[in-house]
Formats: C-alpha cells, structure tokens, sequence
C-alpha cells in the first residue's frame, strides 16, 4: 500500500471550529480566511478535505463568477468557497447517516439534486430543475454551495465514493473527471467493446475518456489534439491512436483508420467550432456525438450532417447517473492510471500559485492539486 | 366507408408491361416516358400506385439532383423516376411472398435497409451504411431507387404498410409523413404523456408531430410558426397552443405556458437558425430536441445552451424504427384527420402543375396529390 | 363541471387538532378512533382525505399484517392507518414547499424513495432499497406510514398528482391504479401503438391496463376473464376482444385473435399460476410479460418456453416512474371513464362495511370508495 | 503469433466438389458421409471449417432431434448436419460480398435473421418470427441448417466475427459462447461497472460470463457451482468469489458478500429450479436476472418474490444484438483466457468419441473440440 498521504484514522478525534478557507472576493480575488467548520444535516457529512483538484471551471468561476442562480442575479458570491474536485476523509456524520463512518475516505462528485423535481425523480441528478436552490435540496459544492478549498466541506451522502486504500489522495481527486467521462460514455449508449471512439481535446476530461472507453472495451480509440505531449500521456492512457490536428486533415485522419464511413462515438472535449464540426463530419451514419467541452459563444455548426445522418448530439453537463461509481471501480482495479494527469502539489496556503500553475500551463502543468496537511508551503520552503 | 378513389381487387388481373412514369432529366427538367412495369425480387411486392403526394424534397431533388450516392458521383439520374409518399394496391408478388396478397391496399415507407450492415443489425434501417447500394440490397424509392410518379413501383415488403378500407388514398399517402412525427417522438423517448411538447414549423411533418405528440397523450402540444392559416391547421390538428413567431417572441411566448424551466421536448421542423436557436433556449434542463428539419446551410447555435443544460439534439432522417407502423395505428382509428393538410390533387400526367401549386403554395397549398386514375386531366378539362 | 363533493377552497382555513382515523389492531381487527392530525415536514403536505377507495392490498393487510419492514420483524403495527388510494386537498404545507397551494385537489401515488440508495437515485423508487425506513426518507402511505382511512394524512410532493376541476373524488382515487397500469406499460417499452397486448385478470389493474394500452395505441387489446360482467365493463374501457377462459381455450382464442406467433405484450394481473403459464404461451418469440398480479404462492412455471423464445418476465410493484402523471393526463382528457369500475361509496364510519363489499363483492362491488364528508352514514340512514 | 492450426491463406485456392460431414439419422445416430460442398448465395460465404466445439444442446439434438420448425413437425433430420460453434476459414464469396476477402480467418454467430419479420426489424435476429423457415432467409446453421460438424459450411454474413491472428482455431470457436454471456448481459442494461454479479452453474457460458462481466468491470462477480474444480477455473477467469452450492446455503453466502440488500444481477445458467429460486432471491429490490440456462422442466419458482421486489427475468436465446462482436473484442485483447475451458481435441473423423467426452467429462471435459484438418485421429494413433 503506499502512501495515501491521509492522516489515519485515529487522528479524526475532533473537529474544530474554524477552518482555513479560500473565498471569492470581486473577479479574480480570492483570499484565504478563518471561517467556522459547517455542520452537516440529514443525509450528509462532513468531510476534512484531504485533496483538490484544480478545473478548468475553478478559473472561469474566479474570472466570472459562480453561475448566475437566479437568471440575471448576480455571479458572484463573495465569501463562497469554490473547488469541487475533491477527496477527504468522513469526519462527522449528520444525523441519521449509517451509509458511511468517521475515518472513511471518499471522494466526491459535484450534483446532489433537490430528489423533489422531475429530473431528480428520473435519475437525472445533475439536470435537477431546482438547480442553485439550497432550500429545497439541490447542492453543486464549489458552484453553487461550499466547496473544497478549504480544510473541511459538507456533502449530502449522495455526492461520495469510497476511496480503496490503495489510491494515493492525488488520484482519488480525479474520480469525478473519469467520472464525467464515464458519463458521456453512459449516454453514448455504454456498450462500445470493439466500437470505434474518438475524442477530442486531450484535457483531463478526453484523457480519462480514452482510458474509460478502453476500459470498457472500445477500439479504435483515437485521441485527437494540438499538443504532441498530451498526446503522449493520451497515449499511455489507451488510445490505440492519436492524431495531431496541426498535422493533418482531421477527418480524414480518422477514416484512415475507422474505415470512410466513419466513427461510431465520438467524444468532443475541445469545444472550438472547428472541432465540434470536425466532431459531427467525422461520425458515421447513425452514431452519436457526446460534446462534453464547454463551448463560449455560439459555433456555427454542420447540422444539415446532423440531421442528414440521423448523428444524435448529447450535451452533457457533469458526472450524473452515479458515473462516478462506475469509473472509480475501473480506477480501483488499476484499468487505468489516472495519476498521469497529475503533475503538482501545492499546500492549501499556495492555492494562488497553484491556480497561476493551471491556467498558464507552467512546466506543463495538467492536473493541478492542493493539499490542506502534508505538504510544505512555498513560504516554508523559501525560509529553508 | 368512403370512395377510396381505388379500382377494386379484381381489377388487377393482369399487369401491362409498359407503364407512364415522370422520369428526371437535367435541372428542372421532367418527362413523362412510357417505361418498361419493373419486376418484383425476393421479398418484394409490385404495387399499382393509386395516389403519391408532393413532398418538399421532392422539389429539391427536381433542382439539385437526387442525394449523389458515391461522394463526389454526379448527382443527376437521368430516366430516374422520384416520389416517394405513395400508396396504391398489391399488383404482383415477389418469389416467395406471403406476408401480402394481390389486391391489398398498402401505403409504404421509404428506405428498406441493406440487412447486413451495422446499422440495419441494429434496427436503424434509416442509417443504413450501404445507402444507396442497391446491389447490398438498400432501397430508398424516389431517393436511390424507382419511385412514384408513375404507375407501377417495386417495394421491399418491409416498406409496407396496409390501409384500412376506410381510409382514403389521399390520407394514406400521408403515414411516411406522420410516420416521421412518430420517429422523431420515440427518439425522444415515446413516454410523452403529460410532457410539454413544442413543435415549430407547421408544414407536414411539423402540423403530424403536433397530431401525433396529442395522441400519445402529450399536453401542452404548442405549435409555433409565421402563417396564421397554418397554425389554425395545427389546432385542428390538436395543438393547445399556436405561437405566431412574427407577433410574439417565442421563447417568452412559450415559457408563459410551460413554466419557466421551458419545454420537455421540442420538435424543430422549420430548419431556420432562429428556429433552432428557439428550440434550444425554451427546452428545460435535461430535456430533448429533435431536429427534423432539414437546414440548408451551417448554422450558428447556441451550443453552449446545449452543454450547460445537458440538453440531447437527435438529428433525424426520415421515418425509421417501424414508426409509420405506429402512426397508421392512430390514424386508422380516427386520432386525428391527416386529411386536413391534404389539399389539392392532380392527374398524374399534370404533374408539373401539381409541383407548380406545392412549390409555389397555389391556393394556400399544403399537402398536393397525383393520381394516376380517376383524376380528369387538366388538359381534358380545358377541352370541355 | 360535475359536483366534485370536495368542500371549496376557502373551508379550508383551520386544520383541526385532532382527527377520526381507523387504526389496525389484531388480525381483521380495525377501530375508529380519535388522533392527532400529522404535521407536514420538510418536502411533505398535509391533504384533507376527500375520498379513499380500498384496495385488495388493503384486504390484506387487514387479515396478514403489513409488509414486515425488518426480516423477521411483526407484521403487525397496532394503531397504525391503513388505506393508499386516496385524493384529497392540500390543508398545508410544509416548510419550503411551494410547488403546491394550499386548496388544490390532489391524488397521490403510494411510494416516496429514500432518494438515497441506489435504486432511487436512480429513478426507481418503488424499488427503494431503504423501504420501511422513515428515518431515511423513505414513506409508503397506507403500507408503512400511516394511510388514507382518516381524515387527513401527511404526504411528501413526490406522491402527488393535481386533479382537475372536471374530475371527480371518486375517479381521482383510481389514478394511482392506473398509474400501476401504465408503469407496467411503461416497463415494457410504452411505444405499443399498433402493437398487440392481452390483459388476463380483470380487476382493476387489468381494467384499467385495458384503458391505458388503448389510449396509447395499442390494437388489439384483448381481455382475459372468468366473470362476463367484469368482461363486459372491459369492453366498454376499450378491449377491442374479450375471451372468457371458462369457455375457451385462452391461448387458442388468443392466437387465433393475433396470429399463431403471439401477441406482442401480456400484463398478466390474475396471479394464478394458470394465468401466468398462458400468459407466457401465448407470447411471441421475443415479446414480454409484465407480472402485475400478487401470486401468493411458488407457480409451476413454463419456464423452458420463456428462455426458448427469448421473453422477457417484469415483476412489477405499484406506480413507478411517474406513471401516475401519465395515466392522469389520459384521464383528465376523458381517454377513458375509469370511473366505470367505481361502483360503491360509503361514509368514512362505515369503512368496515365497505370492506365487506370489496371482500365480498356484494352487488358486483369493483372499486368501493369511503369519503369522510358528504356521505351519509349508514347509521343515518337507518335513523331515517 | 502461436501456431493457429489454419492453413494458410493461399493454400484456400480450390475448393473440392465434396466434402466429408457427419450427418443425423435417428435418435442417438450419426453417420460420417460424403455429400456436395455447398454453394454461398447472395450476402453469404462458404467457411472451410477448422475447428468446431461440442455444445450441450448438440448432445440434446442427438439424442431428441432438431427444435421442430413447425409445431407437431418431424423433429428429426435425416442427412442433417448439426454443430453450431465452429470457426474456419472464408474459402469463397457469395454475389456480391466484399465485406470479406477469400482466406480471413472467422468465427460465426448461430442465427441469421431473416430480415424480414418485426423481430429482425428490431434488430433481435435471434427472436426471429421465420425462425426455421430458410426460404424467408432465416438460418441457425446446426439447428436449422447445416452446421459445422463438417469440411465446410455456408454462413451468411452477418453471422462471422473476424478472428485476429494471435487466436488459435480453438479459442475463436469459443467467441459464440462468450457472446451468448455478453448477450445476458447486454439484455441486463450492460453498465455493470462496479455492480455486484453472480452466475449460477460453471458450463462454458456461465465460465465466460464471468469473464465478460469482469471486463465489463463489475465486482465483486461471484460463480456459484457445484464442482470444486470448475470453480478454480472461475476463480481464473474472473471471478472474485466462489460458493460451492453443496457446502454453503446459497442465497446466506452470496449476501454475506454483497450485503443484505442482495445481487444486482444474476445470470443463471444452471437451469435447475433449486438454482433459479436461489437466482431470484439472491437478487435485490429492482435487480435483474438473466435465465441464460435451458431448464427442461417447469419449474416451480418464487413469483411472489419477483413481483413484489420488483424482479425483471430475461430468457435469453442465444447470442443476440452482435454481442459476440463485443465479446471478440475483449478477447481478442486478451482480457481474459477463454482458452482455459477448452480441455480436449479431436479429428472429425474421431467425433463419436468426442462427444462421449463431453457427455460424460471424460478427464474433467469442458470444451471438446474437433477439427477436421491437423489432428491425427484415433485410428492413426492406434495404428502407429
């Protein structure tokens, strides 16, 4: 077993009252504060925050602002904690809650839904129509409730994955990323041993959706991308093949191999125009097109190929349909290394250094992690 | 029961072997030929054609040529004889037909898979991978294939559809089309009893899908579009609501019905950008649209509406999944009057004024009909 | 509008203290007493009961028990409420609710999902697998909360479904029926239009499968039965056949209705192990069986048949999936009068005498409805 | 590469007139003859057969006859060649074929469909409604049509499964039988990742639906049996635990592994009635079972069980919905060995004692395969 970096069990004797956390000032302002620790309600936990990840999100929420809850209400949320890919420790159980004990690790997705509205009666958690409304249920930590850039976080019971002892914290932050990969492949149809999978975009949500569509069985699976070194990692990850789309004419890169009539799924992470396109004319005849990238502005798109085609596009919008269950049992049975996306730690304190690691890219940076315990901050480490 | 407008059985005891059948030249350019009665395969049926209706693809293939089969090929079938909504009477059957006998009233859908490619494994006849390979065994009469602007047409067996004898020719000409309602309603998931459902774009297959959206029970069914006199044809139709998209602005229009989460399932059979757009911003979160319009160009679509609300577009192609089947149940049973966006017929040999009324709405055309028998000709008209 | 017997809106102005309600004692006993009126809790209202019919689940419980929650647990709950087909109108609300008003008139389905386990977060809440366990969530009125044989109940906002002003009391009772009906329906696939089901047992259940296979398309839609009177009501709900099993060899009649391959669909409510053999035969190669009906004992069963033709058996238990809300669009639409297979009403203090109408079926009791206001008692009656 | 057993490519240049195949006549009969190689017709190739594998309902059609095609038919084949899990060599090409090349090595599927029926337009070829009726195309070679107990055979196209170089013959005559598994599991919804499985009854499908459901990856995935050494083969492919029915009560066993609540899903293979009503118990609330074993007998089962915890049961018939091309591709990536249950080969010539191998489990028999081609046969062994 190595070293998962989480304190053990034992040391859970008592909670505190205050916390270290990160909090939204005005754009692109965040400042590290003491608040209280919350406590947590019916079907909930608490949960002492081992690891988070950086998204692509944290930086467009710092920049913009959470989502608007309200339609035309304001973005931002000044003392709102954001972070949403995180894992921890169970530190203390809300009342009625056996489902887990104090001293598990888990990890967390993001959507609890409000379990009243009719998506939520259907299964569809993450398209919860009381999306944003805390009284009646509906959570999104680090969207729309407190999230993970802090010491401590309460999740609804629903939200969590037990972590095996064998995954260091690094990976099990990844789980709700796989996780939304293993989404897109659920409504793709799931069954794809021996389709043929391309995808798009090699940031950690395509990079994981090789290794998902691998592990169930997918082939060919064609990473595309403009960066030769994600391609690599994509590489190690399961892709039987990657193309650079600097290089080569894309689609008719992909019928080189998939054959002219073309690709069966394909997974569209990138979510530039000329991907998405690239995306649909490259999908045969009656497949489908998962677009999981989140596109800015409207894209002119081949829908005549849509409709000419009967291709069947599916925006997905984060982890649902309990995926994250699903790709962390392919993790914890190592069908695929997801700590290759990891490239560094900061301690909780250096979260500002770690997000400027993230959005600039510095020495190739791809998953960016913070740790509240464990790990020396920069400060410390230029006093030596 | 009403005047069919058909001969009856015994009168088809002997089939000609010359037919009258329009076959296509360059652009724009059609001539009524005498041609050789084509001979029915295994598995396939002569039909004597009784009635075919004008559908807008026909006018675009009449000006831009039949789908070009072979990427690149040229897309013109001079001798090609189109139209593909038609029904009419078993003349003769195929080596080793039983399914149908001689003198049966059948109307027919349009594509008959190959049966050995992935899709057509699947059930997705619609998506055959060898479309337009006849010699792989796919059909698509009026499209790759002999189709109804004639007298005498071959079919697969599993193009049938029969026809009650109360229905007239004219309405069962309009199953492929209600039958393309249909399929778009069961990819949307066919459970849309006490959904909303918005459909925009009262011509034919838009005025079906509000007609067969309220027979399975769906409600509100809100038709949307520019002409009043159509949209008074919807609530005939049953649509709850018109929206006139000139007067109102539709996504508002609509959410005052709906609620503002937006619609279950929208319909989008205007094939506009606006429409499309439309569509996507008055779906609710986690619902689904079905793009049956066939645009002409790119179009520039407010995708990031699609993803953030995890909302699934079905690009869809004609009538598959034995939905005409499906449609001429309710049809048989009186669920609603097709007949109602019938409004002109014409004798087979005045075609080109029949197309002249349909292309250019004559008389607030909708849905124009030719018929090889019992309809005078024009030209015998004029010489009265 | 028909008189609804519901006392208008503005009666509803103060919730009493206390109220009448029968409670469970021993086996076959049952006491009217006097107790306090709930309190909703979060997510939840409090309905004043209009009208509750019984059920032969409630016949049950009455001489057996309720369901045991825990393994080996009494079955018996003194005090406890029984009754789980009632509507009523909403008395008030609790904290947060706002998707209700007080003064609607509303019908409730039985189960409310932990939202918890696996099953419910996945949209399968009649499945829940905390069932029994208040403290998690999880509420079965009549089963294992209290129920509707009082004058008021308290339910969660998942359970409810609006009632229109044109619907009776009595007929609002039978949605939660139908609702079973058409999860049934829904379980096999709903796209039915077209296709053929067969019904065995015409109870409730059955009779109103009959109603909702029709409305949704289905053709033909055969009824199985002993009774002719309850065939004949079949007829009038839409059975298109009927076949008396007494007098005909059913699977014979069938085939012989549907062709030799079979019928498509069975929704087999008898629960006799001759009724589940037939209903099995009487299935096409790769058709399905829904197991609507209650068996009370292992049934010998054609087991070898089900695998040799790939048929597909659904044990089905109560409403799910938002059933109601579809069956209640049909009957608010007047699809079908299920109010045909209401046949007594009684006062809430004679509910013991209306037990002995639907156990015994005096004067061809079907459906027998008891309503706390606006019937006379018997004892009145007898004053008279 | 390991030594296929195939002849290569160019040795495939002629095709003899005759070949020699093992031919039915009564009960218990079989004859060793010469008779004419077939010819393939349209969308079919003829196979040269180089290895074919010894199924148990080969043995059943020995001793009982071929299913009758038509109800009260002859069951019985004179001059009828079974034997339906065989793999060879495509020797030559139907008109029209170019989906396969002369030389590739394939394994094939059992059923055709005849593409004509409702089922097959469903894509559920192996629920055809012209089951048996070979002029309306359907073909089940060895049930229906000739099998593979023979030089050669004639297979339709879309019945072969490419078989990748580094499979020996004997392994890829095992793809139908890891199809069928993959099938069950298809029909059970197939995103088993992380959910609990059991398979009752190690035979061959029950082996490689432990295999499949591993790949699949759900856990823990459980095989219960009888016999301690078809077990530890189980515990090779896949399975993270076994339970010896005979030592441990059943259903006490598998839930003290999955918890209280029950399996997801069982997939039985026994077909024993002990093993079906400990299959149906062993499931939780709103789980699923696959009947994938053939009981011969009614079977006296638990209903009460099914229906009110809400059980779904699929008869499966074969390997349906192109699962064996699934169930290929893990093999051919090597996720599991299915080679471990291939225990014994012969010549065809020595065929008789093949199957007195399987029949019996000479030497712990599992898989029994012949080959027509590179095996010495008995008669030489015994003459050197």
């Amino acid at each position: 077993m190595p070293d998962s970096g989480s304190l053990p069990i034992d040391h859970i004797q008592t909670v505190p009252e205050t916390m270290r956390a990160w909090v939204l000032g005005g754009p692109d302002e965040m400042t590290l504060v003491e608040k209280p620790v919350p406590t947590p309600g019916k079907a909930e936990v608490l949960i002492r925050i081992d690891a988070v990840a950086i998204c692509a999100t944290d930086l467009e929420i710092i920049h913009y602002g959470t989502p608007a809850i309200v339609d035309g209400g304001p973005p931002f949320h000044k003392n709102f904690t954001i972070g949403h890919e995180y894992m921890g420790t169970v530190a203390a159980l809300g009342p009625g809650v056996d489902e887990y004990k104090v001293g598990e690790r888990v990890t967390v997705e993001v959507h609890a839904g409000c379990g009243r509205c009719k998506r939520c009666r259907q299964g569809m958690y993450t398209s919860c129509h009381n999306y944003g409304l805390r009284e009646k249920g509906h959570r999104a930590n680090g969207m729309t409730t407190d999230g993970g850039f802090a010491e401590y976080a309460v999740n609804h019971i629903n939200t969590l994955v037990r972590v095996p002892d064998t995954m260091t914290d690094e990976e099990a932050t990844l789980v709700v990323t796989a996780g939304t990969s293993m989404y897109g492949l659920t409504e793709l149809g799931g069954l794809v041993a021996g389709e043929s999978v391309v995808v798009s975009g090699p940031g950690p949500i395509g990079l994981l959706a090789v290794s998902v569509a691998r592990s169930l069985g997918a082939g060919p699976v064609i990473l595309t991308g403009t960066r030769e070194d994600r391609l690599a990692i994509g590489r190690k990850l399961g892709a039987t093949h990657t193309i650079n789309v600097r290089e080569q004419e894309t689609v008719e890169a992909v019928t080189a191999i998939v054959g002219a009539k073309g690709a069966d799924y394909v997974i569209e992470c990138a979510g530039t125009e000329a991907a998405i396109n690239d995306a649909i004319r490259m999908t045969n005849r009656g497949g489908k097109v998962c677009l999981a990238g989140f596109p800015h502005d409207l894209a002119k798109v081949d829908l005549p190929h849509v409709v000419k085609n009967n291709i069947y596009l599916y925006g997905i919008r984060g982890e649902g349909k309990s995926a994250t269950h699903r790709a962390m049992s392919f993790m914890a049975e190592g069908r695929f290394d997801a700590s290759l996306i990891h490239t560094h730690t900061f301690a909780l304190e250096d979260l500002q250094e770690a997000l400027r690691y993230a959005r600039e890219r510095v020495e190739d940076a791809l998953k960016v992690v913070v740790k509240p315990r464990g790990v020396a901050s920069l400060k410390a480490k230029a006093a030596e």
